[in-house]
């Protein structure tokens, strides 16, 4: 149908190419055991650097953050780390005086398993909200942790797990360092800086001031353009410890690469979603500036009915239009407005077109769905990252308390 | 338990006693039929008053209005109406200029119908976006329907349904005046205005200013506070017809009723939102201002975890405090934050009580679930409606337009 030509190509997955396995920078190892949080899973986690790594992190933005979030910009005040030591089944959020000092505890016995001093480590807890965390157990479980150490990523991102439902880890290499990139996901996820827990290691050498502006950059178009169901953790956290064991690396190529990282895990993390069968990527351009294209690729991304759409490949297409015409302080032109699935068109000057509707079922039946609305207006644009709706969402959500 | 002492007791429900079964106001009646849009429910309604009624409206703030609303739109400017026609299945939004002279062409078929003039009928469609109005059938079903008016609202509100599950129709006096409500709702819900198609009928006598000014300050706190799935419809109309039979009434004890009944039809919307089990009231106080006290109820009524937690009765209240707190840009004070389901304690000064799931478990089976946030920052209050989040509503949402 000539009337629905292909969109122009989007090319959004980084041209990084990442190592496989994911493997460790020089220099960082880790370990992950069951010290009784969880039945048998394994629920803590520790990663740990040879020497001091200069180190800089990003936190939720909620009003409500954990106290391992608390104690976390404390101890990130120093701009040092030698390691990061994280529970899963308790976030440790809610909990009041005797959460800060529980979560000071378990740095402090971090600190003494691996021999350094307990502001050098920066805790994260994740899972259920408001119980207090079994500090004895992980005091108890630690001990000896320092002999597990060993060199793959994916034995540290097993602890951090919660309805994760596989470990996540990649490397890539930028000159003669490597970053690697641990993280878990699923659920409550709509960071405004960061996704749930994500650490990145390297072994470049930066200091502790452009660590964070890299970061920072880095985030800013992936972990924060993603969201699985617009609820925001209390215990989002996302650090960068860099050891400088390999030596300096030109800052523009490190932060090319880093940010490809980023987007990549933001796109596991997407398809990794609770329930999610769809990774969804929603791109907003011709919007008025950056502002209006986010908050427009984000409506869209998190639209319930959208969502289902996808889900159920059903080409209700006029749910785009409704999507974007909800943003009720955005600029929109209806007449200009297009639209795009997966490189097929469905909408043309605000308008559906007379499409064939097997071409655009087939299209969102794909694993990865690509929505793509033109708006326009101006020559701002944006991505962002989620999936769709289902059944098992709702499934793991209304008992999540209770299993 | 002396710490979960019950909060203030909240009285939402109006005290206004609504008649059993509706009825008409003086001059009013209406009529629906299927005339082949659907495959044999009923699908066009129409509501007539004796004589020309003053009027006013309220339309969606989407930037994609449907066709019928842009008519609409114009056709308010005159401030008069003798009837209003709607039909159900095809919502005529995204459909162009053919969608607007097909939205012409429903009010003058009703128009001729019933012996007035195209300028004095509002039509509405609801359903799928982005299909063509068969007007045609609309057209030819319209014809004879005239000797089909009767006095039942509920026969009215057939021909408008949608997926809503039943119905909604409700009426209640103020001196010698009577206010019907007539509507539907289910899915595509945050008004931001008011919901879905909501139309109001009166023989009480107002100038349409005045009728403007009363719906608006009706809608604000009712309408606008609903979200089933926080998606804004594009066909959103709130309508209000007063033909003066019944001579005059006094402004604020006609407000009062007024607002009562928008306040109960919006309950009424938000039990019957697609898939729903349970109505959901979100009351915040102690908020810095409105605005703040609507976001942030808002932010709790719409977060997909709080709506899981009520459908599977799981207490897992640290939801509460991540969906205030996720409100960024709003004043919270986790210190001083309390919260409450049905009325017993479960967050003091920003932690979790220690309380007794079971007793949690048994409040939030009920079919209407009040969750309460006292916030401690200053006076300003408000209420939002909606309703949990289940299976049902993804399966209706993944195949509505195949289906």
């Amino acid at each position: 149908m000539a009337d629905a030509a292909r969109g122009p190509m989007l090319i959004f997955s980084p041209m990084t190419s990442f190592h496989s396995p994911a493997r460790f920078p020089r220099g960082f190892r880790c370990a992950s055991r069951n010290v009784g949080l969880k039945p048998e899973a394994k629920d803590l986690t520790i990663f740990v650097s040879d020497v001091d790594a200069t180190a800089a992190a990003v936190f939720t933005r909620n009003h409500f953050p954990g106290a391992p979030v608390l104690l976390g910009r404390e101890t990130m005040k120093g701009g040092r780390l030698r390691a990061i030591v994280a529970n899963s089944k308790v976030s440790n959020v809610a909990t009041g005086a005797r959460g800060v000092e529980n979560a000071r505890r378990m740095a402090a016995a971090a600190a003494a398993e691996i021999g350094t001093t307990a502001d050098r480590v920066l805790v994260s807890s994740t899972g259920v909200i408001g119980v207090q965390l079994p500090v004895e157990r992980i005091e108890r479980g630690i001990v000896g942790i320092a002999h597990d150490l060993q060199e793959d990523p994916l034995v540290g991102a097993e602890g951090i797990m919660t309805t994760d439902t596989h470990p996540k880890a990649l490397s890539a290499s930028v000159g003669k360092a490597t970053i690697t990139w641990v993280a878990k996901g699923s659920g409550m996820i709509e960071p405004n800086m960061a996704t749930m827990l994500s650490y990145i290691f390297t072994d470049a050498a930066f200091d502790a001031a452009t660590l964070d502006r890299m970061l920072r950059a880095a985030v800013a178009p992936s972990f924060n353009m993603l969201s699985v169901d617009t609820d925001t953790s209390t215990s989002d956290t996302c650090a960068i410890l860099a050891n400088g064991m390999a030596g300096e690396v030109p800052e523009a190529a490190f932060l090319e690469v880093l940010t490809a990282g980023c987007v990549r895990m933001t796109e596991i993390l997407g398809r990794d979603g609770e329930g999610a069968e769809h990774l969804l990527r929603v791109h907003v351009r011709g919007a008025l500036d950056d502002r209006e294209a986010r908050q427009i690729a984000k409506s869209v991304l998190n639209s319930p009915l959208v969502k289902t759409m996808v889900h159920g490949a059903d080409p209700n297409v006029g749910r785009l239009l409704m999507a974007v015409g909800k943003c009720f302080d955005c600029t929109i032109a209806p007449a200009s407005t297009d639209a795009w699935i997966n490189g097929y068109q469905v909408v043309r000057s605000g308008e559906r077109l007379a499409f064939d509707d097997a071409v655009v079922r087939t299209a969102l039946k794909a694993e990865v769905v690509d929505l793509e609305i033109a708006l326009g207006v101006g020559s701002a644009e944006a991505m962002a990252y989620g999936c769709d709706l289902t059944k098992g969402y709702v499934e793991e959500n209304a008992s999540y308390y209770s299993s």
